[in-house]
């Protein structure tokens, strides 16, 4: 809009124009094709509920605007179709994060985010939010398996805790480790609830509860095994 | 049951003597006169919603039949209208439990309870449940303010902590500080969330799911504010 | 910490030698080896959302520093798996517990466990906490299919209850029975809610609620169907 | 419906007529006059919401065309400008029931409704139920105070569990004492959840659970703190 | 009780024989053969979460004390395993209401009881109603498919509702039609909300509280899905 | 925007013009002027949480662009600040409906909008739809008091529900008139559940539910209490 | 009722003929044939717990009395079975929106109903709505994939919007759409939440509860995923 | 821990000092005074729940080791009881936000918080998150009343937007604001949900799930109200 330029083209004009080019439609799906830039990183495909076939054909259209683009809650099967589609594409396959990488994730990463992980179930959350960190070129840590119960763990890495710029916490059952983490240190933490657990865990509610009332100031929470946007914020909050 | 002399008595008679002995009817409240003996401590009155001539009427007929008898939840109107129809017994009031303790306390009091409060809120939380361990024989220690955004204040204090029997750890907002405790010692440990908090912290729910949830095992918890349960059956472990 | 030598030593280093003690890093779980010290049990496995390999992996580990070491949730394909891979312990699949004890469970117990049970339904969670019970060394009663709706049936059974140091009672639908339990005898009184139910038990809520509200003190309260937590807290409370 | 004449009066004036009749418009209010005969009971009005003036005016023209009318929730300054208006009737104020009675109740009243009630708190609610079974012409004997923390108290009344036509259970906290009853004897039993309790009753709603989950048949359940309710299907019952 | 012979007999032999006779133990459930004496009826084997192999013994025990056995919610595979296991016994699958009948429904049945269903899909609730009142004694009419979106359909067939000694209403969604039918007519009316729905309907939580809420009072409700329990409750009243 | 002159103006004046113009700034609050033109009717003040004099002043700014101006839940308090402050324009208060009217309703006023009302505790807010929906120029109906407890007086009245373009159905506890009115006849169903009634009506979600699962289509649902949104929303209907 | 010949004929016989007419009774359904004439358009069979046999059945009848009738929420091989069933009749199988349609659609379509979708995902959702309105003989206009994360789509098509006699907005994840639409233009807004999402999204409950709380009057909302409720409702306004 | 001197000084003596410096014990709190150096902020007093005196005495001690020290949800009341304490501090009351402010905020402020409000209701929460940011030294900018209904009010602000590092967006009712903020430019936005609203909108949980459920990646969410704690991390991710 800043770039208009001013002068003979009318308004109508300049209105059809911008109206022409952001959208890519794809019948099924508008691809907002601006968005990279208007956001620094294109839209990423949510994958449960769309058929391959569609979440290859929006990739592909992404994959021609960017140097990377992704799909998360991906499985093996859908990445194989995506495969197969996208031939001139580099495509792969990150099972941990159960996640597709159309392109190269960027080489050069910068900055400091320390990905903390409650338990061993809930490692998929958090590689999803690693993974989307790294996509988006920051430097990704990790540390995982450093639960409450034994709270003496989380201290015996403070330093990595200080080290970081953003530390994003994922956990489930009680929930209560971005509490504890955000009390050590000064850094902002962004904290992923998981859906592990069982009886009145009631799927990641109680997680969620918990850390939406984390005594320690500094602690925002996402969506429940919602690694995917933790990720990218902590990548937000990376480059800034 | 066990003492029933058997012989000539009849069955009938004898069902008949059981029925006449253990209420003792107000009208409007049958106190259980044999609980002292059944279950190790006579009923304690629960205050809100019901009047003050109400309460000082039981708690006179339990004072009857028992050293000390409680009454939770008490405002100082309830105490003062207590006091002056129990002229024969000594009867106290202390504020930061809001409890009338009609009686006295066990002077000797064995094993150690130790109550650990997470906020400066949950202290009259936290005081019913060692003045109830108090009038039930505990002796009870106490640790204040060592919430989980400051877990080094927690682990400063793990003497304390081994040193004792049982553990009643009271804690509102997110709840997380039985998890924290249970981690560090081979204790048992009673949780009691409390309302304290604000927004989705719903009451006290959000440190209800926490500490049904603590991934530490060795956490039990009772109802949202419940000191007095907490410290009951801390007593009885203790006395276990 | 305690037993750290004064002198030459520096804090630097004593610090470095407790950071490389307590963890063996298994990549995906940081088994806490000092656990056993600490809280006199080592950690269990709780098996959904584990693969066999890292259950397997886990327990070697635990058991390589433990006479005993436990596996909950653990489904038959899961005890094959891991008695295939440690075939030096003795590995075995209690399934009516549905878990998998490595190593040998203590021959002498002490003290009294009783486990009550309301329904047939409820016996998997019953038996979880029985054996978990007795791997710390517990001596374990069992009580069976005794559910409010037959009241006089708790009550003939009023002897075993007296008997026992702590009482654990495990109930779906309602979740009535510790209630009744407590206001029996003079035991601590730890209630396992079950999922047993259908409609409005919302998965084993409305027993929750219930417990937690019980109104006989001297009753707490574990998480939905979370036996071992339940046979981990009796036994706490047993060896006291 | 049944008794229109057949013959020369047409269908639209037969509508016209039955249209014409029911109502008693007050503007605010349509008091619907057919439904003592239609339902054996005229309507019944629940204060709160309405302002004295309504309240007084609706019992008013109830009373016309009934011998007994009754007013629930009433506060006592809602009663006294009930009797201040309705000078003609007899009208009476049963604070333990909060309910205004305009006209007197049956005489002779048959049948046998029971109406149990857990705890001193709850006795409002079981008034409120007792006094409109009166109303309706039903017999009613009351058995306070009899929580299932003293079991036996319960199993002590048995034989006036036995005698009854119908038995209304009134229990807040945990709710579980309409089971127990239900369980003893072989009697219909309607279940009143009341809102006292604190905590995870979440006012009333843990009773009200418990209740709907009862695991002996034979009971139902009306909403939270609804004596009415009760009273009224118990007095249908009883009669039928 | 009652009819325990005075005399010689002591007191502790006659609770020894009390004892003894009541339970038969199968080791997963204690079979309460009293019960048929003491609540008019016997237990009934709700089939999930049972194996097979329990449910035949559980019933067979039954059967031998009663004249007819029921189990709900039965697969068609249960049925045929029972019938292998119980051939001396006649045994009948009721499909529409997923019963086992084991043994013979009385021929002589009194009363009316209607069962009304709002939509098709909530007839295997309903059936499952209809065919406990019958096998406890009930004559038992049914009323299909007239929910409240033709609400002239309920009004059509008034003269059945007012014949009924008690009406059991069987609806899913929102659950209007107890309301409807109970302002139509002087009769009990027991709800019975089902998981019929979708979205909002939170299988059947909108239904139950539609019912709990009920403006035309004598309407009771039970658990969600709950044919047996209404269906049990009416025979109860029909019979009364 | 349709109307921007083509020509000589550039893009970026058009844009600047378009941002001067439609807000007016209060410092508090950005009255959006253009909105009248845009949605055909300015926005409407909301009062708790806002300070008489806030209200006064949003309202001075809407009535100097439009013929009238509402405030919704307003307290007869704040209408005496704004009378006070509007010396210059008419300003009412309706109290049945709780609100203010700055300017004068139309005059003439188009279609038929029909408010239905269950029940006399309703009636503030069906008068808070039936008000808005005058202010916006719709010909308006009443009908109050008609329950489905006594569901002959909804069929009654079925001619006006014929005659009405678009009918809004007011009901608190149970909720379940929307669902029969739109049973009788082919007209849009805008349902308001309110929030009267008491325990499991839980502040009007039972009747929202309700409504939201109206098993007759047709039917669309606002929030608990907005008669202003039905109305405005029917006004909308009916003038289309 | 209004067509009754006056004169000869009896209150009882007209009565009796009415009850006569109105219903076809299946069995297991009564199909209100008259409600095509009452309500402008046949009842529409919900197939979710239906066998096949039945929904060919009551489709039969309903096409007999009328040029359309639709089955919702079938899959293919309901489809199937219908069409062996139905051979006379013309029977399609609409796939995107999960519908069978028995005979042909109105040619003629009048009006504007434009239906707006959030995302992909809620497309299925979105086609039951248009595909409903079609059959009931509106105009439909579809625009899809304008979430509010790119609130610049949106506003590209304000046209659209403005030229709709009424808008169907349906929207998954967080709901947000129907506001933001309804702030841009002067019309009924009816909006449908869906169940896409995850977390706490609670299976469309997130939605559902966004699009109640709506800022912006003029929105009104149906259950969770009732796509053909919404396109009934839309039809209906639109036909007004 | 890093700067313990290495040598003569034993671990012992070591743990020692660091176990007598970072609290200041007031009985009732232990005010964590190393928390200023370990956090870059020290704790901040919540004022519900604490008496007068309480909060004066913890705010006097935090203020002599901080420049500034904070209170929030403070009353006047209690402003001028801290004012009458603290004589030889500045201590400000800032009405709009509720909060005491002991000290003096830092004159000069780095980088750019935004703080975006939906509505002139939610204008508190929103200050308490401003005052909070420059407290802890961040330039911040103010953006008011722009809520979804009118997006146009939203996109004409999208250079400030832009501008800034960081963007906190607090909204009730709906909440729907932040995900249209976030999808408009590439900052990091925190969301915080209020309790303005009514009905469905339960106290701000509607608006907490919307935001939780935000379909544009970027945005994490704050417990409802808390003001302090977005602030609190927006200043933190200001500062990175």
């Amino acid at each position: 809009m800043r770039d208009v330029r001013e002068g003979r083209i009318t308004v109508g004009r300049a209105m059809e124009e911008v109206r022409g080019l952001p959208f890519e439609d794809l019948g099924f799906a508008k691809v907002d094709t601006h968005r990279g830039l208007r956001r620094g990183f294109p839209e990423v495909v949510y994958c449960p509920g769309k058929t391959d076939a569609q979440i290859a054909s929006i990739l592909e259209r992404m994959a021609a605007d960017s140097s990377v683009a992704l799909a998360t809650r991906a499985t093996p099967e859908t990445y194989r179709a995506v495969a197969r589609t996208l031939k001139e594409n580099p495509v792969a396959y990150h099972d941990a994060a159960r996640m597709i990488v159309v392109g190269t994730l960027p080489r050069k990463r910068t900055g400091r985010v320390l990905v903390v992980t409650a338990g061993t179930s809930d490692l998929p959350v958090a590689e999803e939010a690693a993974l989307t960190a790294e996509a988006m070129g920051a430097r990704v840590e990790r540390l995982t398996d450093v639960g409450v119960a034994g709270v003496h763990r989380v201290i015996e890495h403070r330093r990595a805790l200080e080290q970081a710029k953003v530390i994003v916490v994922v956990a489930g059952m009680e929930g209560a480790l971005p509490s504890v983490v955000s009390g050590l240190v000064d850094r902002p933490v962004i904290a992923v609830p998981t859906s592990v657990g069982y009886g009145a865990s009631f799927d990641g509610l109680a997680a969620l509860l918990t850390m939406l009332n984390a005594c320690s100031p500094g602690v925002a929470v996402v969506n429940i095994d919602n690694g995917f946007g933790a990720g990218y914020l902590a990548a937000q909050i990376n480059a800034g």
